[in-house]
């Protein structure tokens, strides 16, 4: 169902030829109204890709009518060039859906009863977000993805969200969707790539749709406080990409407008979903870990600790190899500037706390660690906050992922 | 050479039955004096080693008599029982040090001229630094660890340079020293360890000797100095001991005070030297990674830029597969707080500059990365000021060193 589960959206997903393989590369995301707001969450890389810079300044305007996400291509660190193309992609959107606009005012649902905001069937390129991901430093075949955007038009539709969910895989073995229902509403969404807001190859994205009627700011409080918890708490492999991205789109489809707080629940918990999917499919990964660090000073406190333990490729190597090597979490645990005293440090690997207070606590061999997901817990006995921060195990093949020649 | 290459050292080093495969698992470093100043830095891992707890008080008094080292167990997270029996260690050391004084106030060159500091034949537990690696969170064997003791001593030699530097080795394939010698006064020194002051297993251990005669404020200076621009640019694989400990002594044996910027200046090369040979061993590594970045605007800034572009798991992977992957360096430069414009960056892979601007440079294909060690230039165009990180590639043999059970 994906980002054509709520009302008011049609989607597609098509291969235009920019990945040589001849996959599907392009989506096409729309937003049919009444309400075309938006909100938008990006990549605190400062180095970014021309997408990210182009769309962060669409989002300033709280509108957004589409999205074109491309795979086979990142356009990162592809100069002034890069940042042409995908106002040239934008350009080329705008254009096209105005084309078929007539077409779709009186065929589409949303068509004949869009009053609030004007008519949203025609199309600016500042209101056209763009996404890529793939391999940074590469410029766009523009050659394919222009006319890639008239083929994914021509295919739009309201059951088009999976094969737009399938169109931005790059490393993923599968695609991602999820769907929250409210009552009389909708948060769905999908989502693409092997890791954090810092993900594989170079990029998590992320579109999220609603039929909610509600407003940009709204959206946008919603969209911050659910990806702070979730997305921002993936860490895969520590290596923050160019190009994360992640968009809400609401239509206001449903002429329902929901309590702020169910609503914000609604994205947070498909944000959760999607968030748990990456780390799940996560390039070369064997084990999903959840590290939950408890009796934190503070939740940063709590936060800074998950991500040391999360980051350190020793432990992600000894959990790997379904060691319960507890020295390792202590040793990540004292880089950091949490509080804490390293004698009053607990932790616990599959619900069996082999360290009591800094020293050996109960018996490794108890640890069972056969399952793809691996719980380990931090308890700084300093507080009362805490944080899960999720990541993956480091493997053989992820380095062969990682080291084939451009991948 | 190693450790007795300056006049005034004795050492050994022996199989205790620490290690239960038999290779040598104990060393044993004696400082004859007539003077006995010492130097000492040590892990900033929070989480601290009973013995990096003990030798930092030793090294308090700026005097230290001799070092006992062990391999085969870190005696990290250890608890109360760990500290205790570090201490019982030291005693033992001193014990079995004064008991052959006699022998050796007669027997060793430095034995008819100790009158700066008194009877430098008496050997208090306060003056004894203790050092150990190996696997985190499992008590010592002391019923193996202070009988070595004992055989050590006896095997107490000008010539033990070499078989200590053998017996502290855990991972290390091969055992590493280096010396420099001054105008009559000599620096040398032993190694052990597969990566950073945060290396693989669970330490770097070094210690350093000198017979030049220097009081210990100034070898804690050089030695800081030293330090602070070799083993702590090291940076095989961002995981910080737990046990790290560089120890500087200095006996004075040459009779000759050598001029501060000549003496630090063999310190900070011995240093390097050692460093670099860390970084030669590094577990699982097939490519060592020089990373120089240049004009930044502050030295702290090409640190902190140069550690982000060495932890990247993701260029590591690059490396190890030669792919010259500027798009993971720019990525990580990214993720810093660093002064620099994304499009005034530049980067160059084996002085191919593959990135100008920030956007593609000149061709890829041009570089050459068939040899172990890869350079890597970053440059800001934000400053003048630079420096050098070392770091190691992530390969396969990495991940299945550190993943098998207990390692």
């Amino acid at each position: 169902m994906s980002v054509t589960a709520a009302k008011g959206f049609t989607a597609a997903g098509i291969a235009a030829g920019i990945k040589e393989n001849g996959n599907p590369d392009l989506a096409l995301v729309v937003n049919n109204g009444p309400r075309r707001a938006a909100a938008g969450v990006f990549t605190s890389n400062r180095v970014k890709a021309a997408p990210v810079l182009w769309s962060e300044q669409v989002l300033k305007g709280g509108e957004v009518g589409a999205v074109v996400l491309n795979s086979g291509g990142a356009n990162a660190c592809t100069g002034p060039k890069g940042f042409q193309d995908t106002h040239a992609t934008a350009e080329k959107a705008a254009e096209v859906l105005n084309g078929i606009s007539g077409f779709g005012a009186s065929g589409t649902p949303g068509g004949s009863d869009r009053t609030d905001h004007g008519d949203h069937t025609d199309h600016s390129a500042g209101e056209i977000a763009v996404a890529s991901t793939g391999l940074i430093g590469l410029p766009l075949p523009m050659d394919k993805l222009l006319p890639g955007i008239e083929k994914a038009a021509a295919e739009l539709s309201e059951h088009g969200g999976e094969k737009a969910a399938i169109a931005i895989k790059t490393t993923d073995t599968i695609h991602k969707t999820a769907v929250v229902g409210g009552d009389g509403w909708t948060v769905g969404g999908m989502a693409k790539g092997a890791g954090m807001l810092a993900p594989g190859l170079a990029t998590m994205l992320v579109v999220l749709t609603t039929d909610a009627d509600v407003e940009a700011p709204a959206l946008d409080t919603a969209l911050r406080a659910a990806t702070r918890t979730t997305f921002d708490r993936v860490d895969s492999d520590g290596c923050m990409s160019t190009n994360d991205t992640v968009l809400l789109l609401a239509s206001g489809a449903s002429a329902v407008t929901p309590a702020y707080e169910e609503f914000a629940e609604a994205v947070r918990t498909v944000c959760a979903d999607l968030a748990r999917q990456l780390i799940g499919d996560a390039e070369g990964a064997s084990k999903d870990i959840r590290i939950e660090v408890i009796n934190a000073a503070t939740e940063d406190d709590a936060v800074e600790v998950g991500r040391s333990i999360a980051r350190n490729n020793l432990l992600k190597c000894a959990i790997h190899g379904e060691d319960p090597n507890w020295g390792r979490v202590l040793s990540a645990i004292g880089t950091t500037g949490a509080a804490f005293e390293p004698d009053e440090l607990n932790v616990a690997i599959n619900g069996v706390w082999v360290c009591r207070d800094g020293a050996v606590g109960q018996d490794r061999d108890l640890v069972d660690m056969r399952y793809r997901e691996v719980r380990i817990t931090a308890d700084l006995a300093a507080g009362t906050d805490s944080a899960v921060i999720w990541a993956n195990d480091l493997t053989a093949e992820y380095v062969h992922e990682n080291s084939a020649y451009s991948s």
